[in-house]
C-alpha cells in the first residue's frame, strides 16, 4: 500500500463498459477527460480496457486490473435498463451479493417521486455488499466503491461529477509535472539528438508528437518533457529546448 | 478459421499505444475511427485496450489478444523517436527478429531523399522477420501486419490510411445492421417493456442510450436496435417502435 505523501506512484486502470463506443455509434468522452484530471492529482493511469456489455468480459477485466492497479475506475452500465449490467458485474468480480440499498435508494428519492420509483428505477439502487455510495450530484442515482474498484455513470457529465466527489478521499502521488517545447522541424531531422537527452535523464519521460502546421503547412513536432522531480524537468526541459534552437540555427 | 461468407462473426481488438493519451495530453481520435470501419465491414471489435509506451505492456497486451480474437490493430509507436518501441515490441510479442526492411526502405526513399534518410528515420524501416508491409499513403513509411495483428501509425490521417490499405485483405462476417428508434422518454420509464422486448429477440441487441435534449432541455432515450439477420433486425425494430408510441399515447 502507498500512503499519502510517499513518493511512489499511485496508478490507475479504466475501463469504459459499452457496446456503443465498440460499435463506433458513441465517441467516448470519459477516457480523455478521466486521463486529465488523474494526471492533474498525481494519479498515474497505466492502462484503459474498452469493453462490451457482457458480464464475462467486464469480471475478467476488473479482475485482472484491480490486482495490478492500486485504483481502477468503471465507466457506463449503470442505469435502470436491461443493458446496464455493471453492479451485477462487480459483485461477481468480488464474491458478493448485490440487493436494493436504502441509502441508494433515499438518494434516488431526492430526485424522482415516489410513484416512479419503478421496478426499473430503483435497479439503480442496486449495490453489491460492502459497498460506499459516490454521489451524482446531475440525478442523484449514485456510483459505489468496492475494494480499490470506482464505478461510475457513463454520461459524462455524471461521470464527471462522481469523479470529483471520489478524487479527495483517493491517495494521490507526486504529480507528473509537464513541459511541452515546440520544435519546428520533423521529428526525423532530432530524433537522434532527442535520444541522447532521453538516455542522459532516464528520470524524465519525453515524448515526440509530430504534426503538421494547418497555417503554414509545414511538419513540427511537439517535444513533450515529464518528471516528477521539479529539477529533473528543468534539466531535461533545458536541454530539450537548446537541442531544439541549435537545430534552428544550424 | 473463419472463411469469408462464414455466418460467423469476425473479431477484432484494438491496442492504442501511447503514453499521451494515458496522461490526457491527447485525446484519442483513432478507437471511434476503428470501432466505426471495422463495424461496417462486418468485423466486430471486441475490446479495446490504451496501454503505455512500455514494451513489456505492449507484448503482454498483444500476446493476450491475439490468441483471443481474429485480428489486433494497433495505432501508435511507429515513428522515428526513442519512444517508438512497437515494432520491436510486436517483434518480441511474436518471438521474431526484427531489422532494416529493404521493402520499407524502399517505401521511405519514395518521400524522404537519400541524403535525408539518417539512421532515426531508417526506424521507420524496422520490421519484424515475416510480417507484410501495409502502405501508407500519406507520408509512406510503412504499417506492417504479422500474423493476425496488425501494426498502424498514431496520427490520425496516416492511420486510416493504412486502415484502408488493410481493409480488403481481411476476412469479414456479415455486418451488424442497426436501427435507432427516439423515445421522447425517459429511460427508466420505458425500461420494463424493452427488457420484454430484449427477451422476446434474443438475437437482436438493445442498448438504451439516454440524453438531455438541448433544444426543448427534456430526456430522452436513443434506442439501438442491432442484429445480423434483417428480419430480427424488421421484427425487433418494429416491436421497439410500437413501445415507444403506445408509451407516447399512453
Amino acid at each position: 500500500m502507498v500512503e499519502a505523501g510517499d513518493a511512489r506512484s499511485v496508478t490507475a486502470a479504466l475501463i469504459v463498459i459499452g457496446d456503443e463506443v465498440l460499435s463506433g455509434r458513441t465517441k467516448d468522452k470519459n477516457i480523455g477527460h478521466v486521463a486529465e484530471r488523474l494526471t492533474d492529482v498525481g494519479i498515474d493511469l497505466r492502462e484503459v480496457r474498452v469493453v462490451a456489455d457482457v458480464e464475462e468480459d467486464i469480471v475478467a477485466a476488473v479482475n485482472a486490473l484491480r490486482a495490478r492497479f492500486d485504483y481502477v475506475f468503471t465507466t457506463g452500465g449503470i442505469g435502470p435498463t436491461h443493458d446496464d449490467i455493471t453492479a451485477d458485474a462487480i459483485a461477481k468480480a468480488f464474491g458478493v451479493s448485490i440487493d436494493v440499498d436504502p441509502r441508494a435508494r433515499a438518494m434516488l428519492l431526492e430526485y424522482i417521486a415516489e410513484k416512479d420509483l419503478n421496478e426499473a428505477r430503483l435497479r439503480m439502487a442496486r449495490i453489491p455488499a460492502g459497498a460506499s455510495l459516490v454521489v451524482n450530484e446531475v440525478s442523484k442515482a449514485p456510483g459505489f466503491r468496492i475494494g480499490n474498484v470506482i464505478v461510475m455513470a457513463g454520461v459524462p457529465r455524471i461521470m464527471q461529477s462522481m469523479l470529483e466527489a471520489v478524487l479527495p478521499e483517493l491517495r494521490k502521488g507526486r504529480p507528473m509535472l509537464s513541459r511541452t517545447i515546440l520544435a519546428e522541424a520533423k521529428e526525423g531531422d532530432i530524433a537522434a539528438p532527442l535520444r541522447k537527452i532521453a538516455e542522459t535523464y532516464p528520470n524524465a519521460i519525453i515524448g515526440s508528437y509530430p504534426f503538421r502546421d494547418e497555417v503554414d503547412g509545414r511538419y513540427k513536432t511537439n517535444l513533450v518533457v515529464r518528471a516528477r522531480e521539479p529539477e529533473t524537468l528543468a534539466a531535461a526541459g533545458d536541454a530539450v529546448a537548446r537541442m531544439v534552437e541549435d537545430n534552428a540555427g544550424g
